[in-house]
């Protein structure tokens, strides 16, 4: 069985201070998830070269891949790139053939400014898609995303076959047991199946449940017979629905 | 000039997997900003002993205040208790104020599993407010808030006079021009006033502005001479609006 692990690291001010609501890391969490890759961490760091260099090279070492997202604009605050180049304890230099492009596509307005954004990281490798226009950098595990959510769904979209690891199966039952009712349950299920992910999410003022019950496994028939196994403890008047 | 920072550790295996889209992070982002405090880091971790403990203790050495969020009901998943207590290096108790408000609010279904929610790091400290029914439990300067957000977020306004330090004031600007053509003058504009909080924000397919500029202190009068200085370097034609 294949798995594989994430980090995402989302660099950027604006997030910190309340003045952007993020997107990005929801999109991934779903889109890897699908994809059957473990998520097991998302950081959210200030445009700050010390902070990206440490974060990006912890998440580096401890999972498979790691994305960014955000601080790679033409401005004073986008300093990705150069993290991950501290990171890494590489150079920042100019790539040619992201320098061609930005001059392709911005002619008489490819200033200095937008030039940095052809700044990466020495020994960067470009992954092109077919539906987008600029090519998603990426330096060894790590592939560097614009914050900007509309890019960076159609970028991660584009790299999803990169992303790719056995699927998880899921069950879902909704009870309007407390908690605290379900605790021993639970329990009880997590001896006999202790691979299986299971999940146990209060809902406060829902009238149709009050806790969502999620079982997981890349095992599908591991995962039915956990699913069987808790709902024949479950008392039956408690479960409202299941999936 | 007072200053704090924070950091928000928010614990949960269903917002990595993306079957819950958190909202405590931009709430708080929102809230903290408002009083003044600086937050210079979100993580978002799984359920595991392992993984709490070790962000909650870089967190707690780094930053003046750790909020948590979520793990903290009766299941087998709820571990954010026992993960403090070994960032801490203190052994889990039953604390016998909690415990007694557990007991009088659930009387005969006050089982072993609601009983674990009595459970807290040695030499916690318990803070009451008055709209809140149960204290909020603070190890150091740790505070364990719950996950679902009606309780984290009244949890949060209740602790917000502890969450005090000098405003942030600030000045937007909305521009139609690209970030490459203003990168100059940001530039400019840091060079001349070194410690402004500078923001670039591109939006795509908004039809009244290409990039808001916010600027930011905690010193007004720097701010508005910064404001008047950036603002007198940008093409007139280029200011869709100032707030």
């Amino acid at each position: 069985m294949r798995d594989r692990s994430a980090a995402l690291v989302v660099v950027g001010n604006e997030i910190l201070s309340g003045k952007i609501r993020d997107s990005n890391a929801y999109f991934a969490a779903c889109e890897l998830r699908k994809s059957g890759v473990e998520l097991k961490r998302i950081s959210v760091i200030p445009d700050d070269l010390d902070a990206i260099a440490e974060e990006v090279s912890y998440c580096a070492r401890r999972f498979d891949f790691v994305i960014t997202s955000g601080g790679v604009g033409p401005t004073h605050d986008d300093l990705t790139m150069e993290g991950v180049a501290r990171a890494f304890d590489r150079k920042l230099i100019t790539h040619p053939e992201l320098a061609r492009l930005i001059r392709e596509h911005m002619g008489d307005r490819a200033n200095a400014a937008i030039l940095k954004m052809a700044e990466v990281p020495e020994g960067s490798v470009l992954n092109q898609a077919d539906d987008i226009r600029f090519p998603t950098v990426q330096i060894e595990n790590v592939y560097v995303l614009p914050g900007i959510p509309q890019l960076f769904e159609a970028k991660l979209l584009g790299l999803e076959s990169r992303f790719q690891a056995d699927p998880y199966f899921m069950r879902t039952i909704y009870t309007n047991a407390n908690e605290s009712a379900l605790a021993e349950h639970l329990n009880a299920t997590l001896e006999s199946y202790p691979r299986l992910l299971l999940g146990s999410y209060p809902r406060l003022g829902d009238s149709e449940y009050r806790v969502k019950l999620t079982l997981e496994s890349k095992n599908q028939e591991y995962l039915e017979q956990a699913f069987k196994h808790l709902l024949d403890l479950l008392p039956k008047d408690t479960v409202v629905k299941i999936e």
